[in-house]
């Protein structure tokens, strides 16, 4: 058996115990497996007190996370700080230019600054290994870096925001609003105090970049993805969703075409008979098309201390066998830079919820501007109209769902634009796309 | 950049064209991520002369596999062959023992062999890969053997053979006959002339078996699957299971318990809702239960000539980045014996179907043979029973469906011997099992 590999880790929360937990548990499986020992050196946090359930007096103590990258009897740094500045930037930075192969979950620091990281931990011929960043314990990232080594990638999509999913999960199987469960992930520790990050879409945009970069071969440009979150949300259009046959999921999807790598974040209705609808709660998937694959679907916790340090300690497994792969799946020079596309046609159309002022010919007014923009409309559903069903006061606003064709993306807004500047509408529109397989 | 990594091939049917497509496509993709070019020296097949709509004039021909996997200017022998003896067993054999790594699609080979030829592959320190030869283009061996390292393995499960997936889904979707929906994939050509094969559970089974040793880290016994097929699986139980809100699906399903592995191949009952169920069609999946990982579920081709040769040039990728891990992740002397395992009490407990003939109190004596075997009903249904909605005459045998609750597999098997002793029944009772999620 050849030297143990020498492991320290910069960060304890819940996927920092859960790595040296699983390390404990799986220690002589892994040996077997990987024919060297993996043993935790050294350890670093912010609280050296904090009671975490496990004997950490077996390991260094070394209270700078920088310090700790860079120690002599470590081979590999495993970065779970967290934030895409800071100790975490800092530290990882530290252990390449130490020669340190690199493990970490951080999508932040990959989404911000992976490329340069990539660049030195090449030029240093160390690994900067990420598994545990995007998707928690589905390996999406060996997935599309070697499983499909020999496959042209089109697309690669899914729910990769298990807070925002179970969010959207609890608003249509419980039937409540988006603020109560909200509330209900914040308390089950799902979704943190500030939620921004997650519900905003922003945490599935970092993932996204580095899906595109490594689906596609390109350089990460976060700022290339259009990012809608949830917060927009209610039950309203669940269940005008549920009624046609959708649920509504928060997607990032990531898609070559013709004029470069369309990146997009936001809700979606997708047929409530598609793999994706089926995921529900924390569960995050991705899905994978293909040339030679055509479709390949990957459903699995995203988030957890255990499934994320499944995904960490399986990098860890890789180093002791010796892989060491370009981190983006190319060496950083071979990527291409990031055209990013307009959004394109889509091909599913759009659900459109308007609130609009209670007056004649608003309706007609909103198919009009429509008409204009040479969109045409499957249906338009208005309900509680004034002088029907023998109400004696017409309600004011009355919601309005319209469904359209397929149309782009600029054209529907330039329609909800007029429709907007036509003055019948109570609030903002609410625009949901919709997949149809 | 290195020396190419120089590869052979033997077999050029459907897989074996498409593998040489798939590098031609991805030559300079692969090269970039590999850091080598990966290069068909040589090929073989039995007839030279069919059209296969790519041109082999540019790589040497050898008649004999076996001469070609021995060949000089060959680092890796792809043998596309099949079958569990003869030429793809020896050209294997022939490749090990001259030092060539080798790649495979063949199951067969695996289950009868694999642990011979493992054990020859790791004493030449040469690899043996097969990521082909279960589930087509799904990464399932990869994400076993690397992706879920730092986990133990409790479960795994799936829909391993598209043709019996694809039977299943015609059955049910356009209500039609086992036998109509068998031709009809005779005619797409997804089954064999003599199905046998896939349709009794077989090909499901060298699948399970492989998979089996890779999350066990056991030796391969194909003979200690219990296996059933498909066969006699009527558009009735078909119906039944609808009404329950339920599908059926052949699975394989293997399993750790307390007293060893168990192995199963079987039609099952799976809720409509679940993510195993709305795998239809000639789609593949594969769900793990892992400690650390819980449920993760891979779903996607699992044959066809570009998925599987996908899995190949992933193979062919590995080998040309210089990847050599033990063939079922562990070296062959530290599997451990595989040791098998009764059925086990079955949670979701058995649909039975029985062709009762028309007598008085026959519906009672099945009802009491459940109950001196300690089987609780959930239900018990008889239709078109005599006397009953004023018909003239009473139908003879009539259907009896009864749905029980959880119960040991050996159990409910002696209760039906007793129900058939009592001699009501004209046909074989149909037993499936159910699973509740």
């Amino acid at each position: 058996m050849m030297t143990p590999l020498r492991v320290g880790i910069a960060g304890l929360g819940t996927v920092g115990t859960s790595v040296v937990r699983l390390l404990d548990r799986q220690r002589q499986a892994l040996a077997a497996r990987t024919g060297r020992e993996i043993e935790v050196k050294a350890v670093s946090a912010r609280d050296r007190d904090r009671d975490r359930g496990i004997d950490l007096s077996r390991f260094a103590w070394i209270a700078d996370p920088v310090a700790l990258a860079a120690l002599d009897d470590i081979d590999v740094f495993v970065e779970l700080i967290g934030g895409e500045e800071g100790a975490a930037r800092t530290s990882v930075e530290a252990a390449i230019k130490a020669g340190k192969s690199v493990v970490t979950a951080n999508k932040a620091l990959l989404a911000k600054h992976g490329m340069e990281l990539a660049r030195a931990a090449e030029a240093k011929g160390v690994a900067l290994a990420f598994e545990a960043s995007v998707a928690g314990g589905i390996p999406v990232i060996k997935t599309l870096r070697e499983g499909l080594s020999g496959n042209a990638i089109e697309r690669v999509y899914g729910i990769l925001n298990g807070t925002c999913n179970y969010i959207l999960s609890r608003m249509e199987t419980e039937k409540l609003s988006f603020a109560a469960c909200l509330r209900e992930a914040q308390e089950l520790g799902y979704a943190e105090a500030d939620p921004t990050f997650d519900i905003g879409g922003f945490d599935t945009a970092h993932k996204l970049a580095i899906l595109t970069a490594l689906a596609f071969g390109t350089t990460i440009d976060p700022d290339a993805i259009a990012i809608e979150g949830i917060e927009s949300i209610t039950l309203a259009d669940l269940d005008a969703a549920a009624e046609l046959g959708y649920r509504v999921k928060l997607l990032g999807v990531a898609q070559r075409t013709a004029s470069g790598i369309e990146q997009r974040v936001h809700p979606t209705m997708v047929p409530k008979s598609s793999a994706i609808a089926q995921i529900m709660g924390v569960i995050n998937a991705v899905s994978i098309n293909a040339d030679a694959v055509h479709e390949l679907t990957l459903a699995g916790p995203g988030a957890g201390g255990e499934a994320t340090a499944s995904a960490v300690v399986a990098d860890l497994a890789d180093l002791a066998r010796g892989l060491n792969i370009a981190p983006f799946g190319l060496p950083v020079a071979d990527l291409t830079g990031l055209q990013r596309a307009p959004l394109q046609m889509h091909e599913g159309g759009y659900y459109v919820r308007l609130s609009v002022h209670n007056r004649p010919g608003a309706a007609a007014a909103i198919a009009t501007r429509m008409a204009e923009n040479g969109i045409s409309l499957e249906s338009i559903v208005q309900r509680n109209a004034a002088g029907l069903r023998g109400k004696p006061a017409a309600p004011d606003p009355v919601p309005v769902v319209l469904i359209t064709y397929a149309t782009y993306e600029k054209t529907i807004r330039q329609a909800l634009d007029s429709v907007v500047a036509d003055g019948y509408l109570a609030e903002k529109p609410q625009l949901i796309r919709i997949e149809r397989e």
